[in-house]
């Protein structure tokens, strides 16, 4: 079996971290359309051109490598090139420089595949928008209206954002892929969690994508002086976030699973003086899991708990459901090919969910798609911080190459799933 | 009995209002040593002269009027006449009209006082620098030092905002007033609380004003994605918070009486984000007792229970403590003489003390203070809603009035103190 260079991915990932470097140890920061994404974009592309593959730009700004016979669907390895601030450099990158190492390691061994294999620099998976505008695009999930309309936190138009960097925000749509255009969409990604490393597994073999709700909290009392208020006739608006806080335990331990996460991020009290008992508090809620059941339980639970919370502090509760995305599940026979891969290999693994989203999770009910975690130290992602072991990299990236020889080869072995 | 009239303080908290007075709702504002609070001190000196008063600024901005016999030892009614932003028209505004009703009460009915009554209106008594600027100047409790580097939360100096005024800042310390030159102080004053409107009195005869603690904690853990961590292994800076509010009612019920007060008003996470465990989380910790060895429980507990909290969540904590003011008591023998005034009179009352602070609590140690409530109407205050019906205002101007007659007076009666 012909193995992966490491070395040719950390070139190439060391290479990528250089667009959008901070000064003073500030990580890399490729904002979507912002001027370092697109040069990285280019850089793709010139090193598609090394590699003697066809590669076009699409609508959307995705980067699209192709190797191989011509008509063929493609087995595609994507990954995301922008970032978010202050980022390490694996996020992302770690998928695209793995999908250009198996294209290499392929050209290496002379092996002709019987599939076309596209490597894939998505873009904007950050959502600086609000989405996963690359992946979005390629798999039919965005509408005119959303592109008309979407802005980022400063209030710059996607349209803005796009035309500054090149590109008509309209022609994204044109990015859509049919699925027949693919055999199956991998991603090999950093876990961004600690689970992986706290275990000593080197393999998260991804069953699927967990499901998100989004929930913008208000919880309505009545400022008070901190003196003159007796503690029993306070509406103390952050005493229901705190009462709320203590239940997400027994939330989760009563309708969740060992995947459900609850997590209050953000709080803002109103008008937030150290001497004024908070009459106001804004508040989010995330939750999270890989059951869409799960999911509904988690919901109704918190909404009963903050409504009874709420009427014993003499609050209002208020709630918007910002966001709600269901599970995506990975391809069950993909799965398992890359389970019995891992174990054939000897690597550690772990079968497991993918807490946060990923470009994945849009193919996932658009063709076969299946995902390849490696450890994050320490669980640190999205921060300066973030580091995988080149070793991790190289077991990762040689079991994407083996799963991708094996779907793209016919004289190889036939996929489970085809049989 | 000679009965104050309440029309005129009436027209004296109405005309007082205007100055200041915000459009749109938006109730008064008379920051300290800005142009309202300049112009409403010259309309009290006016008001003086109309009173046939002797009066002075002194060099802290107290508005001093003096009637009676020259050289004793004065009752000084006082009260200040600086607003927060969007305040009620009370606040402040009813110690000094009272003060003025009181000496036109004594006018009308020819009585001439043995002592010399001081109607005070003070300045700067809301802490826009930080403190009460002119009841701390009475008595002796600035320092040059402070009033040279003192500055308001947009950073204008103190002694900028006084030269503004036409003030020399260090003339605050020739403000001073000796101890002898006061028989008593006395402050009719709102509650700003709900006590006495929830329990249907009208008089707070106050015994103290309580001492408060000002802590800035912290909880330091760490940043995670809300996805990927489990909840297991998260270190969540806000539970900490979360788990130490869900205490505080066991920390009073422990360590505290019926007067202790502990409020969490201020919250601050990093990053802040929806979708991120925070990893750091900054927050108020306010304590007050009428009691300085309860007061002492209190944070001891607090802290206690904090480090604890922090253990279980592998958190640090830090915390600093930016204040501690210690209680002040008023004088027993003038709450008694109050007190046995308020039911002579029929008066319903409750001798409590005050959470908030106020300019009586400089004089606590200086010379007899005391202070009266009238209830505040569903507790507001520091809000343009602040309401206090004029028929328990004029119960407390009256009950403010017998007390200054039975002081100033000898010929009506000695006081208890002075037996």
């Amino acid at each position: 079996m012909p193995r992966i260079n490491i070395d040719r991915i950390e070139q190439d990932i060391l290479a990528i971290a250089r667009f959008g470097l901070q000064e003073g140890r500030q990580g890399v920061y490729r904002q979507g359309f912002g001027k370092a994404d697109m040069e990285v974009r280019k850089w793709l592309g010139r090193t598609f051109d090394e590699l003697g593959m066809a590669h076009r730009m699409d609508g959307a700004g995705n980067v699209i490598g192709r190797y191989g016979p011509g008509d063929k669907p493609a087995i595609a390895i994507g990954s995301h090139l922008d970032s978010v601030p202050a980022a390490g450099m694996f996020d992302g990158v770690l998928g695209v420089a793995a999908g250009l190492e198996v294209v290499r390691t392929l050209q290496e061994n002379g092996i002709e595949p019987d599939h076309p294999i596209e490597v894939i620099g998505t873009s904007e998976e950050e959502g600086r928008f609000g989405g996963m505008l690359g992946a979005q695009a390629m798999t039919g999930h965005i509408t005119r209206e959303w592109l008309e309309t979407a802005s980022d936190e400063r209030g710059n138009a996607l349209k803005d954002a796009m035309a500054e960097a090149g590109l008509d925000v309209f022609e994204a749509l044109h990015a859509y892929r049919r699925p027949e255009e693919f055999r199956a969409f991998l991603e090999l990604h950093i876990e961004q969690g600690p689970i992986l490393d706290s275990e000593r597994q080197t393999i998260g073999v991804v069953e699927g994508i967990s499901g998100v709700f989004k929930w913008n909290c208000r919880l309505i009392g009545k400022a008070g002086h901190a003196g003159t208020a007796p503690m029993d006739m306070r509406s103390d608006a952050f005493m229901g976030i705190a009462d709320f806080a203590h239940e997400i335990q027994r939330i989760i331990d009563e309708e969740g699973s060992d995947k459900s996460r609850i997590t209050i991020g953000h709080v803002g009290l109103k008008p937030g003086f150290p001497h004024t008992v908070p009459g106001e508090a804004d508040f989010t809620i995330v939750g999270r899991d890989l059951d869409e059941e799960v999911m509904r339980g988690l919901a109704n639970a918190c909404r009963r708990v903050l409504s009874s919370i709420a009427r014993k502090h003499r609050l209002k509760f208020e709630y918007e459901e910002m966001s709600w995305l269901k599970p995506a599940f990975c391809d069950k026979d993909l799965v398992a090919m890359i389970e019995a891969k891992t174990k054939a290999l000897g690597y550690s693994y772990k079968v497991m969910p993918s807490g946060a989203g990923h470009d994945a999770q849009f193919f996932c009910d658009h063709t076969r798609a299946a995902m390849i975690f490696v450890p994050s130290v320490g669980g640190i992602s999205h921060a300066p911080d973030e580091w995988t072991h080149w070793s991790d990299i190289e077991q990762g990236a040689q079991l994407l190459f083996e799963t991708v020889l094996e779907l793209a080869c016919e004289t190889v072995a036939k996929p489970k799933a085809d049989a």
